[in-house]
């Protein structure tokens, strides 16, 4: 297979709404030693994504203008260190950028294969959410067993992850959504409890649903949510910031204090490729056998032509999609 | 010895300034099987009691009105159950009210010998920061040698525990106080930097002195100390919240994720007798050996006698003490 030399790919020479994206040539990208490069076959499309192309979140430097955080595809250049992969292998991987293409070089470490059964453009969908939900709900969160779980957008990539993730591991978990079809989606997946914040306080079913208190909540909202779930909290909970597309929020935090919440947070792009390497091995570990036996699978919304980024992008923000969107270049 | 039946004691019928304390006649407390009844020879004045005497933080449920919560004195009698002091003992202890009295029932386990060469005094201003500090900065907190600590309010009784413990495990130390004079305090226990508040942009100054950051804060002031704390904060930094003098807060939440903090808090009052009698014990065998050396020491700003508790009170809010204030009934 020969290899050429420029690629087309999705860049957005000024910030803006979805129309400034572009699809142009690029050069395909040099390989390093401990490097594979990857002929994409599809690529998931994220929030962050959006919030890039706005302005709103700077890729981390280095990290080049190419949109796209993960991707899944072919091997077809193997680094001289690298050591696991070969030409020909299927495998997906979690980008730092770049993934919006035909081509990407990844550190090898932060590559997986594709579990058996997945189609490639469900593999497409796995890295974000995934590598997200684990470091942020086992690794950050540390939810055990027995306790309660709460995340809010219960249909995202996100949401679908980290609903089916906690259930395999013995969690009561509760979920907000925006309308009765993405509840019934979440019950669907597993959820205990699916509340159409659009028709109900979700504060007060929550409650409801949990008069002991959540014990960690995955919060992506920010804004006014923060101390609505230090509301819902128990005693000695935890809550985990990952997003704030809601912005600032007001906080009082003697009521953290009196209920002794942890309040963290974390991203994951700019993180160094160890540490992403260890994600990528408690997911081969711990992930991979419930996606075997059918306990945890990516919900899909869409398939989009690399040249319909544009349109994929407005499938994102418009938030009616359930699960992944996917772009094929 | 006998014990009488009713004693002098400080309650507040009204919620208001410090001249709706007043001393009256009460019941001497029953003492429970577990308990040990001491004979108060003084009582340590906190923020909290100006906190409740002003209607904002009542007491918990059972603790009953008269005010105080700290005492040195003389163990007068034993419940049947308890095991370790004996009537004629000199003892300090952490109560949950009714230190601003002659006599106070406490359970065994919360009870402390006097360390060696301290005076009764310096004794009743133990317990509230000392338990507190502990719990907060090394059990919650999990300060550890090496480490940047910032304390805000550094001549608070709260912050001179926190500077000498800091330091003596090993801790490099950075204070706020809001006059020269507290700040040479400050460095005078230990401080390495002591910012005046007053003149300098302590976010500036605390960048400056720590420019990696602060892996750990501990903040009484909340408002907006909240952004700040996360400003000057180290990556994975901690922040633990234990008041909230300023009130609440404006939080930008994305600065909590980017940085990876992780923000608690915690209350002390109302917590089990088992989790104080364990920090007693820690109090105990890390702490005791300090005051031997003199490593830590409590800093004394004045005594009172219990019939001038309005004016101990009036020294305490008008925030130029430096130290401990110290009621003598």
């Amino acid at each position: 297979m020969s290899i050429p030399t420029t690629m087309r790919a999705v860049t957005a020479p000024t910030p803006g709404g979805p129309d400034v994206l572009e699809v142009g040539e690029h050069p395909v990208p040099k390989v390093d030693a401990g490097e594979v490069l990857i002929k994409i076959e599809a690529a998931g499309v994220n929030r962050p994504d959006c919030l890039q192309r706005a302005g709103n979140y700077p890729p981390p430097p280095g990290a080049g203008p190419i949109f796209g955080l993960e991707v899944a595809g072919e091997v077809v250049h193997a680094g001289s260190a690298a050591q696991r992969f070969e030409v020909g292998d299927k495998v997906m991987a979690l980008v730092v950028a770049g993934g919006y293409a035909e081509y990407v070089a990844v550190p090898e470490s932060t590559v997986l294969p594709i579990p058996d059964g997945l189609s490639i453009e469900e593999a497409a969908g796995i890295p974000e959410t995934y590598f997200t939900v684990w470091s942020n709900v086992f690794d950050r969160g540390r939810l055990a067993s027995g306790e309660t779980f709460l995340v809010h957008g219960g249909t995202s990539g996100i949401g679908t992850t980290a609903i089916q993730l906690a259930k395999a591991f013995g969690a009561t978990v509760i979920t907000t959504a925006g309308s009765d079809d993405k509840c019934a989606a979440c019950l669907g997946l597993g959820a205990d409890r699916a509340i159409n914040y659009q028709k109900e306080d979700w504060v007060a079913a929550c409650k409801d649903a949990a008069p002991d208190g959540v014990h960690l909540t995955l919060d992506m909202v920010g804004g006014d949510y923060v101390a609505k779930n230090w509301k819902v909290a128990a005693v000695e909970g935890r809550i985990v910031q990952i997003a704030t597309l809601n912005g600032p929020s007001e906080a009082n935090f003697s009521l953290l204090m009196m209920k002794r919440l942890v309040h963290t947070g974390s991203t994951l792009r700019a993180r160094e490729v160890p540490f992403k390497a260890a994600i990528a091995r408690s997911l081969e570990e711990k992930v991979f056998p419930l996606f075997a036996d059918g306990r945890t699978k990516v919900v899909m919304d869409q398939v989009f032509a690399l040249d319909d980024v544009v349109e994929a992008h407005r499938r994102m923000e418009g938030s009616s999609h359930i699960g992944k969107i996917v772009l094929k270049p």
